[in-house]
């Protein structure tokens, strides 16, 4: 009993530190804000890589390096603002069967964050090819996630 | 004159080049939307460094490296966005003054990014000294720079 009791105050002090390190909106539209402004700036990199791929910009490997740099590091961002609890009502399109499929979603969220890293690592490359293919890849990665919970 | 021509031409090519890869926003509201977003995300994650800064929350080390991170490398991506022609004007708080001065403006951005960086290396050390000191040299760049081109 006493081993018992021990180990739940141990749980029950690693949850709360646990949750103070990652609790970071303490309010529903803080959360919705901030994933939406994440989202904002990936779709801007993300169109300016399409203009590349679609030949309608010049393919600058740099520059399009940078693009994919930043869009990998915006994927990681936005997953903990998603499952703010109640972010799923107010000025959001976020589907509630998000909330309640959170493996569901966390699952999508990190096929997104691999397509953005394949993505990267193509443009390292500066293989055109890899870098049409990734780009797709990623680009489906965000439609599957959008038309499953996505209002 | 024919030399004077040539490098004329190179020049021109050059500048058409260079605006192709970087003209970013083709309209003003984008480049509104799009800094104003950038500015969310540095808000956010400065607050979750302010508030370990100032004791009310645990400093885990790896966390706030990351918190300094983020900010570093969104610090360096809205100036082209805030240095975008005609969005002085709509949904903005921009001072007309920041385009008509941009050296200036761009003297302040720089100082921001090197107030950024210098906090990620501190955040690296793990000196929670050199944290606080560079915590707050990025603060007073915030506020140096609002004050002077935030209506």
């Amino acid at each position: 009993m006493k081993f018992a009791l021990k180990s739940a105050l141990v749980v029950l002090a690693v949850a709360i530190v646990a949750g103070i390190a990652h609790a970071q909106f303490s309010k529903p539209e803080d959360a919705i804000r901030y994933r939406q402004s994440v989202m904002v700036l990936i779709v801007h990199h993300f169109k300016q890589m399409g203009a590349v791929v679609q030949g309608k910009a010049n393919y600058d490997k740099a520059s399009f390096e940078d693009h994919t740099k930043l869009v990998h590091t915006l994927s990681t961002m936005p997953w903990e603002a998603f499952m703010t609890p109640d972010s799923d009502t107010g000025k959001t399109d976020l589907e509630p069967s998000a909330l309640k499929n959170k493996d569901e979603f966390m699952r999508a969220a990190k096929d997104f964050e691999n397509a953005t890293k394949n993505l990267e690592l193509a443009a390292a490359s500066g293989n055109l090819g890899s870098i049409k293919t990734e780009f797709g890849t990623t680009a489906q990665s965000c439609k599957a996630c959008h038309s499953r919970f996505r209002k």
